[in-house]
């Protein structure tokens, strides 16, 4: 993935990130330090001009340096809040814990464009090789947060007038439920759902209808199906 | 899983699959004989009243004769026709290869209360052990024809006024088209997508919207999506 800006490319050597190639502005001190670091550690380092640099950049703000890199660098929380303003879908994941959900979900949300993913630093997958590659490129673009405690982001988003919506089977049809504007849909783990006290803070829960014997859908799917029903509520008329 | 029925066991045990035990109504020669046959492979033989045969059966059409058996047993497409008389959704798989999808998609389709599922013989996943442990038990309730030509399936189904739609990344957006009724909804597999014979041969292509850089979902998603649209319209005001 693209790491854009002094700092970022700052901490992706301090965490000591596999570096593939870096370049960096000639006559900018900074931006050239910061090659020969990664040079040190095995980087192709190139030097090249201000308008090359603009060229190759995604996020429009590299400040003299860009980095390639194939490790997976998380966000913070609110790095997800960039971005688009009208409506943003933010998924949080509460302990889902195989990779081949984590990956099916992150490319999900590329693909309907979500703000971005929480995932929690416990009892969850991180995103790992698995991952990446069952995201099918999707890690390179979509945001993940991976942050210790889901509950203090669940507040944090709430006090930015996020709804915070727990999927869950007991709770108020989908379809029948207001979805347009900024949301937060909650999925909890493969074995036990979203658990009790995050279901307690999310302002409601809501179920996709069904009708089978088994009433249970597996989460990346049910992931799909919520971001569908977010981007159909929010499509401009 | 439960089968029913005097041919429908003897189609089992002529196919030469595990049956665990086999209940045959006393007095009823022919199902008798089929507990015989059976006990002969390793079957445990129940032999009881017709009232207990009542209790047990699922179907109601049990003829005198159940059976239990850990094999996966296929439907006719024409057995998926039968029971729900207003709305009826199929899914028609053209080509899908990882059994992880296969199994999430017949977990989808149960829970979505959908009529079957209909698979192709060749250049397609069977319904193998990983797709009935990714099912999480699907495989007990839900119908699977697996068919020699997916393109002929389509026109049987077409002929009885099923509208078959392809989804497709060109098509027209799923929430904005119709599917009240009986839907047929064709997915392809998981390189190429659905092919174009069989894309022609539909009544028109559906795509879900997107706005990422990569704009194609998992196909076990995609399905679930499609199939949450569906009932989602079908559903009784």
């Amino acid at each position: 993935m693209i790491v854009e800006g002094k700092n970022a490319v700052k901490e992706l050597i301090k965490a000591g990130k596999t570096i593939d190639k870096i370049c960096a502005q000639k006559g900018d001190k900074m931006a050239e330090a910061l090659a020969f670091q990664a040079r040190e550690s095995g980087a192709r380092a190139v030097f090249c001009t201000k308008e090359n640099l603009d060229k190759i950049s995604v996020t429009r703000k590299h400040q003299g340096v860009i980095a390639y890199t194939t490790d997976f660098v998380y966000s913070e929380l609110s790095d997800l809040l960039t971005g688009k303003e009208d409506s943003r879908l933010i998924i949080i994941l509460d302990g889902v814990e195989d990779p081949h959900n984590l990956g099916s979900i992150l490319r999900s949300a590329e693909c309907m464009g979500a703000a971005g993913v929480v995932i929690g630093k416990h009892r969850a997958v991180a995103v790992n090789e698995t991952v990446i590659k069952t995201s099918c490129g999707a890690t390179e673009y979509v945001k993940v947060a991976r942050v210790t405690n889901i509950n203090d982001a669940i507040r944090a988003l709430k006090d930015l007038f996020f709804k915070v919506y727990a999927m869950d089977m007991d709770g108020e049809a989908i379809d029948k439920c207001d979805l347009k504007g900024d949301v937060a849909l909650v999925l909890g783990s493969e074995g036990s759902g979203v658990s009790a006290l995050t279901k307690k803070l999310a302002d409601r829960s809501l179920r996709i209808p069904m009708s089978g014997e088994i009433a249970s859908m597996n989460v990346s799917v049910a992931a799909g199906v919520g971001m569908y029903e977010y981007v159909r509520q929010n499509a401009k008329k």
